[in-house]
């Protein structure tokens, strides 16, 4: 199939200066100036589309993909050849379909302080990030909050490992001590030498607090937490993974 | 410091023979038929060490971990330059410890068919199935069987992902349908469509088995699972990370 048979009014060749632009995307730094960041995938363009289809600012294909974006003629679509495909891509295996999207991080004002807020404090890796902001999706949870220092939310591997429910949460980032130190509900926070999460139930309504990855929860925070919580062990094993530990509760918090 | 200077008796130079043979390990039908495997980092050194030290084959450093070596001076060990050393570590920033170990996968003999067994069904991702192997190991889960098609568990992102838990499991490769319709603990399956984890326990000594990724249990053997089993969402998540679905299960069972 040629792109000239199609059934699309609007669709043009990726110029060389979009290609740079788009391949400029793949760093933060340029995704923090720009306000956009990449997304790829029939299956995450499907979610956005069902979810906040204003922001895809456009969506570049390439033959093969082409006849799957005749059911989004609504929006801008480039064709790509499979090289310059490759080029902006940021996966192994290319899917042939890249959404540009637009940034949409909230701010403070846009949380609801009496329903339950999911803080993350310094998540490093975006594996972590993208698989907690997945899970907190499943568990209803729709409302996190990141500290500065945690991984970007448009970094490619999170989005990719978020599964779409990155477009379905209210994510701020922020300046967390600050935060914290204003908050009404309950703060409950992840800790080794917390009460067990098997004998403590989380209310209802709360803050649960997650840490990073090797060091746990910081220092500056440590003092407003009111409610330590553990997840104990049986075996030798040292420690949980921070995205597996945040099911756990997650899981107790929603559903005991 | 020069590695002449060392305490340590035996530390040879690293030569090109067994530079490329170690190389060759990062490929699997080179482990498969050597029956060897590559581990990296010191925090890996001190649990292979505490578990299970035969396995170990020998050592690899550089000139600045070499300080660290010398408390371990009952292993051979071989000094590489940090080019020589970037070649076979498989890590980005590599930490200049690598160690050569003994596969060690065990026979379907060695199990205790009385008790716990974790079965994951065609575990893909490398990350995912040293993610789960962490996880049980947190909760006492000693043995865990793989289907064939399961991936590898010497892969290095397992070994890496496992953080030294893949030492104390009992892992079985093995004829999935085979095996499972010869045991007499109940058997429990995750599965979209099952009974509430909330509302069902998990029998103290069982089988529970964790599918596919994308495609969930496979069809062979979906007629032996006596108990499906759910963790039902709140939100619009369409589903979970497999190993965050295998903690939460593993949480319930081990907990309830």
């Amino acid at each position: 199939m040629s792109y000239k048979n199609s059934n699309i009014v609007q669709v043009e060749k990726l110029s060389i200066n979009k290609l740079k632009w788009i391949r400029n995307l793949h760093s933060k730094k340029f995704r923090d100036s720009e306000g956009f960041y990449i997304a790829e995938g029939e299956k995450i363009l499907r979610e956005i589309v069902a979810v906040d289809p204003s922001s895809i600012n456009f969506i570049v294909c390439t033959k093969t993909t082409l006849e799957i974006l005749e059911n989004y003629s609504e929006f801008d679509l480039f064709i790509a050849s499979p090289n310059e495909f490759e080029r902006i891509s940021l996966l192994k295996a290319p899917q042939g379909i890249l959404l540009v999207l637009k940034s949409k991080i909230s701010a403070v004002s846009s949380l609801n302080l009496t329903e339950n807020i999911l803080v993350l404090d310094n998540i490093q890796d975006p594996g972590n990030l993208g698989t907690i902001l997945r899970t907190a999706d499943w568990f209803g949870i729709k409302q996190v909050y990141c500290s500065k220092n945690t991984v970007e939310c448009y970094n490619p591997r999170v989005v990719q490992a978020s599964m779409g429910s990155l477009f379905r949460t209210n994510i701020i980032y922020g300046d967390l001590p600050e935060f914290l130190s204003q908050q009404k509900l309950p703060i409950y926070g992840a800790m080794l030498n917390g009460q067990s999460c098997y004998s403590q139930k989380i209310a209802k309504n709360a803050i649960l607090i997650i840490g990073n990855e090797g060091n746990g929860i910081s220092k500056e925070i440590i003092d407003l937490i009111q409610h330590p919580i553990t997840i104990p062990g049986d075996g030798n094993g040292e420690s949980l993974n921070v995205a597996v530990a945040c099911g756990i509760l997650l899981s107790h918090w929603v559903k005991s």
